[in-house]
């Protein structure tokens, strides 16, 4: 990759975001409150296990791809379904992930979106996360954390992080514990980190790092993660103030095993228990 | 307790539950978006932990008890925040729990509704579960199980579990396993349940049942709850075709460990597996 400075992103362009998420949100509730026979689950085979694909993916997907593509013909789009397209050297690229958290989307839960993530230059640096049933779609454009509810009107609200910096005073997420495998070193730590916070949930999904950002979750730590899965909310819980590392400190744009924390400090002490190298 | 025939629900008291959920859904709303510094959580104490008040809770019990012991006198109402009113003598009793998930509540989560379950001469009758983020209102009166969607009219539809049958086709919702304890025998024959089923989920608190009223779940596993926690649920679940019992067979009305099932075969595997007496 050519290291070019990062070019800011059009205005237009993040306008048409507005408009492309607002498509694929009908597509998804459409699905999403349709008859469960609506749905085409698909084994994509694999070792992650049961992971349903939904008509909804791929229509809000080719979507995504076919108004970022024709805004930013010289950025590259990548497809949680459909790979790569756009030029291979592009300094900018496009991460999307139609509909992050397929399992709760199939049983009806809310903390599935569709997830828009910008890497420029090997960071990070806009994500969009949309939840069409509860009318929000967050994001982080230049630097700016922000949520906006349907039922509120057009105003978008800054989101920042809380100000928890200690372990026995968190509150951690977690989408399931086999994120970590059933026993080994890892499962093992992450159940100690589990028994040293204040309250731990499971659940959640991509809904879980936004409200990290907003301030009412202290702690998300998952594992297992893709870089589709996770791009996008890079950029929201920094612009919130948050950290968000993969056991190298850096930003976990591989996906893997991933710690996001209100403070330093509570990173900190989350990298701790999980181990240096937590792989 | 006298054993009088049962009396069917007012017309005008059901149309009267829809006028007060709309009321509460409007203050559950405001709490739940405001910001989290409005939230005054008290230790209740006890054995149960962590265990988040509310203002909204206090504000929709008492606003739900004055509608509801108004419209039937006769009636005794028994809430989760404020106790018992009504005769004591009252063949039908209201159970009211304003804000059942308060820790899916306090974190931003959707799982969380205000359930308003109703008993008559030992049996649960009908039952409200109203979800005012996502503007759904679930309710069984009458042998008939519906949701309503604000978004989409005031039309109510029905519900129907799923036909699932067998335990390895079955997906299944537990809130946390920390039900089950930390171990013991409990824990491990969840343990092993959710071993056998298809997808196994934690989360989803009273909304769970909903979905497995509406067949996107087939199994609910949970224990160590309350009767507010769950008489509500009991004719969603009924009236939807499902199954929903404690170890002895019976409608859950004290709460503890219970099974709800989209059918009864999956219902008899699922205890088979943890066990006969399973407190």
């Amino acid at each position: 990759m050519t290291a070019r400075p990062d070019r800011p992103l059009d205005p237009d362009l993040i306008e048409h975001l507005d408009e492309l998420l607002a498509a694929t949100g009908r597509i998804a509730r459409r699905h999403f409150h349709g008859e469960l026979q609506d749905l085409v689950p698909e084994d994509k085979g694999g070792a992650r296990g049961y992971d349903p694909v939904t008509e909804a993916d791929r229509d809000i997907e080719a979507l995504l791809r076919a108004g970022i593509s024709s805004m930013a013909p010289g950025d590259r789009v990548v497809g949680e379904e459909n790979g790569e397209s756009g030029p291979s050297d592009a300094s900018r690229t496009w991460y999307l992930d139609p509909i992050d958290g397929t399992k709760a989307f199939m049983t009806g839960m809310a903390g599935w979106g569709t997830l828009v993530g910008v890497v420029e230059n090997g960071r990070a640096v806009a994500g969009w996360m949309d939840q069409p049933v509860l009318g929000e779609t967050f994001s982080a454009v230049h630097g700016r954390s922000t949520v906006r509810r349907r039922s509120d009107g057009p105003e978008a609200f800054d989101l920042h992080v809380s100000g928890c910096d200690e372990l026995s005073e968190a509150i951690m997420y977690t989408t399931h514990p086999s994120m970590f495998g059933d026993d080994g070193g890892l499962r093992r730590r992450y159940d100690d980190l589990a028994s040293r916070v204040r309250l731990q949930r499971f659940g959640g999904d991509c809904y879980a790092y936004c409200m990290l950002a907003a301030g009412r979750v202290d702690l998300v730590v998952e594992s297992d993660l893709n870089p589709y899965d996770i791009i996008a909310l890079i950029p929201i819980v920094e612009a919130a103030g948050g950290v968000i590392t993969g056991p190298d400190g850096r930003q976990p744009l591989d996906g893997g095993t991933v710690v996001a924390a209100a403070t330093p400090a509570l990173a900190e002490q989350a990298w701790e228990v999980l181990g240096a190298d937590p792989r």
